[in-house]
């Protein structure tokens, strides 16, 4: 996506570690005006599919999960992070590990609001090296729903979530895949498309 | 709000503790369309306010917060939870005590997305005893922005917090106060409005 490309192209900062900091229109400060346009991007790419709620780990995914959700006239649901969520014991639960982190987190989801009915479509900021995706794949498995697809703003290519996906046979679509940032040029993968 | 206070009525579950249930529409679900609905409705009661940022707490306070920012047509910047926030080192911190979980919890605003020049609306899902609000009131003030108001979904109008942020002078809007929600009767303030 174009405008998704320009944005990191002239906002975004490669920090050491292969961080990409897009704090100032992503995942911090949040632009509404662009996360209406990628929600609106990702709602035309998956329209076909029945999807009956959409799924997000809180909180940098929620936004652009909310724009999407607007447009699909499904609700959205968001895994909330820690043991000690305040959501009761009748959860699904999973441990994702966080590469930027080095440990360990749990996300649960209350299975109230995921069922062996639901079409999902999962939405997320980032797609790194795919933990966050995969333990929400593990949650929507174990709750017998039926995952037709995932969405994201802004995939890292070079760290593997993507084709761990991909390989699954998981529709994906990343609205900007970026092959390359060393040297803090920012390369984007040409053709990039659901696949 | 009507359409709040009815919504209330027919889902929210009262459980020991003074605790209020929504997390089939607010706050671990969400319904989107309702969440419009808020965020129109406090841009409606605030849009004579020249309110250049929206500021909230991750995460539940994020979906209304951006519904609002797209009709004022500004950014969000949410503040971010715990000591290790990936963030930087360049921001505003405070502690906010949070009685439901008996402890208190650090919140983190980038120096880069609060400024002294910044007009600030705080939206967040719900006000108990007033603890995140008067956090947000204090990084903002250590920024020397301006806090032009607040806007809340729902109010705990018995735990004080809406009192003390009335007390300060500071335009409060709650779209639904609630009195008094004892044998799980929730009773709503009449004569509602921005103070």
């Amino acid at each position: 996506m174009k405008l998704l490309e320009q944005r990191i192209q002239s906002d975004a900062v490669v920090l050491d570690g292969d961080i990409l900091k897009v704090d100032m229109f992503l995942n911090h400060q949040i632009d509404v005006t662009l996360i209406k346009e990628l929600g609106k991007e990702l709602y035309t790419s998956f329209s076909a599919y029945p999807i009956t709620k959409i799924l997000t780990v809180e909180s940098s995914g929620i936004p652009i999960a909310c724009a999407a959700a607007e447009l699909f006239n499904v609700p959205v649901v968001f895994a909330k992070k820690g043991q000690h969520s305040n959501i009761g014991s009748n959860v699904f639960s999973t441990q994702v590990f966080s590469f930027t982190k080095g440990k360990s987190y749990q996300i649960n989801i209350s299975k109230d609001y995921l069922l062996s009915s639901d079409n999902i479509l999962i939405i997320d900021d980032f797609l790194a090296n795919g933990e966050a995706v995969l333990g929400l794949k593990r949650i929507i498995d174990e709750a017998r729903a039926n995952l037709l697809g995932v969405g994201i703003a802004i995939e890292k290519g070079f760290q593997g979530g993507g084709e761990k996906i991909r390989k699954l046979g998981v529709p994906l679509l990343s609205l900007a895949v970026i092959e390359s940032m060393s040297d803090g040029n920012i390369v984007f993968r040409l053709n990039n498309c659901k696949e």
